[in-house]
């Protein structure tokens, strides 16, 4: 059966099949923990540390299960996407995995390290404006261009199925959680972790984390519908993008609330984590632990994992050198 | 029988003491691998990551050999030492296990990130000048004050038996390897290194990886004799001291060769494993790898340890950063 990749909600199934489909080209991600971070939170926290995954980011599961999923007849004219960073860089690896082309449409402004990991891994970067309004009508063009599979970084099927094989490793590796948090840009993790956790382990609460300048999940989630930002500004460069009507069914279903964080709470989290935990993680990832301190009330003294989305960051533009915060 | 912790030379009897002694203490740190840096080298690497180690580097092994094996009335005014950085860190984490004060001597040069770590853990810090002789003599003012146990960072039977629990996990991690580099500063991890594998791998060769601007060990080995440098300059904090007679011992009898790297490549290395393995690790760890990809000759082709000796650097001042370089 056909099903269109951005209306049909996947079901546990469809995880269970990715989960086979992509191990062999996937890293089974360790789960870190810290002393220091244990006793300045109050919780007991397991790092899922996704930025030691293939291409650097959580990302890389999605893509993979999209990419291998494929018929021959729509892998021919090979795949592309748009992609503030991460999807771009994996869903290449992905394609490179299969020995089909792929393009991606990134903002100018992305991190230079993720433009060159796309092309590191033989993709080949069509620029196009910071906002999503730029990024979609530039993304049309290419695909009209190239003929090739759409796909897209979270609001597709196939996409949530792979980022679903996290959280179900999480729930091998850690017993007795309480809580998952994850960070939301578009909501695919989200997504994902909701779909295994849902039903696995529905007794998990999950909670999404956003920066607070780009907190348009948040708003949907107290207002009940979608609300999208066209052009936000956070260092969390993974997280700028609005959520769509897959990942809503999701979040609006099975999250069981959103918290939000400014920008000086992200940079201060991701330096613990740098510090404490000895691991390069990007802003986005840094946003879920920024939330837990934030909210001891509701995290202190649970057990509680973590979800590091991503360790591709330009370490020669770090956010607390001078000059270069938002 | 009472043993002078500067003259015996540790057996493979005390590496499993001390193995026995600290396991339940440490983490069996887990081995890395990059697709990237295998393709940059063309060798295959196994990163031994101790830069997770409990403290942040190697140097909890062989600290929390020798606190453990203390008897009473040798822990009991505490113990001290005189360190660059990571030993002094560890052994305060360790003397923190079995509740006996710590004093470390410090250059005022080393990175804030280490002596706040030493305060962190509960230790207190003497300040020296950055040369050797003012690090000694500061030191034999603090013992004759405290009466403590002098715990030397490397020319000490206790420590290096602790080093060598770590490429006794290696190579129950990895198998066939053809050499183990690591950094060599005192000698203290190279020697602990020797030590396991004469015994246990002798067919495995062990390099050790020094700066040029740090280049003692390099120019003992090929003189046949100690030459001690009285304050180098480099940007691996951690590789400034001299070797002493008992990691002479291993160095000059087991060691295969002396390799030795400049600032840039150091640096250049170092931000390669930031970039793709997304790990922190301090300039000293860097200079193994740097040594690799600058010896084709002797390490392509091959399956090779390294190890990755700490990861306490701070991350407000690095080395790449404008200004900062050495």
């Amino acid at each position: 059966m056909m099903m269109d990749a951005s209306t049909y909600i996947p079901k546990l199934e469809d995880a269970l099949t990715a989960r086979e489909r992509i191990t062999s080209y996937i890293h089974r991600t360790p789960v870190h923990t810290s002393r220091m971070l244990n006793k300045l939170t109050g919780a007991q926290l397991f790092f899922k540390c996704e930025n030691f995954q293939k291409a650097g980011a959580f990302k890389a599961r999605g893509a993979l299960n999209a990419v291998l999923g494929l018929s021959e007849q729509q892998a021919r004219n090979g795949v592309a996407t748009h992609s503030s960073g991460n999807h771009g860089t994996c869903l290449t690896y992905a394609a490179g995995r299969r020995g089909i082309p792929c393009t991606v449409v990134m903002p100018r402004t992305a991190p230079q390290a993720k433009k060159d990991a796309v092309k590191g891994y033989g993709g080949r970067v069509i620029e196009c404006e910071p906002s999503t309004s730029s990024r979609e009508s530039v993304f049309a063009e290419v695909v009209a261009e190239t003929g090739a599979e759409f796909v897209h970084p979270y609001n597709d099927h196939r996409v949530i199925a792979g980022q679903a094989t996290c959280s179900a490793e999480l729930i091998e590796q850690v017993d007795g959680l309480d809580a998952v948090v994850a960070p939301i840009g578009g909501g695919g993790m989200i997504s994902g972790t909701c779909l295994t956790l849902s039903n696995l382990a529905p007794h998990i609460k999950v909670y999404a984390a956003e920066p607070e300048q780009a907190d348009d999940a948040y708003r949907s989630f107290k207002a009940g519908y979608i609300i999208a930002d066209d052009a936000p500004v956070t260092i969390a460069d993974g997280l700028k993008v609005p959520l769509k009507p897959l990942t809503w069914y999701f979040v609006s279903n099975y999250v069981t609330d959103v918290e939000t964080v400014s920008e000086q709470e992200i940079i201060d989290a991701m330096k613990l984590m740098w510090k404490y935990m000895k691991v390069i993680i990007e802003p986005s990832s840094a946003v879920p632990l920024a939330a837990i301190m934030k909210n001891p009330r509701i995290f202190a003294g649970k057990r509680v994992g973590v979800i590091v989305t991503g360790g591709n960051v330009d370490i020669d533009k770090l956010p607390w050198a001078r000059g270069d915060n938002p």
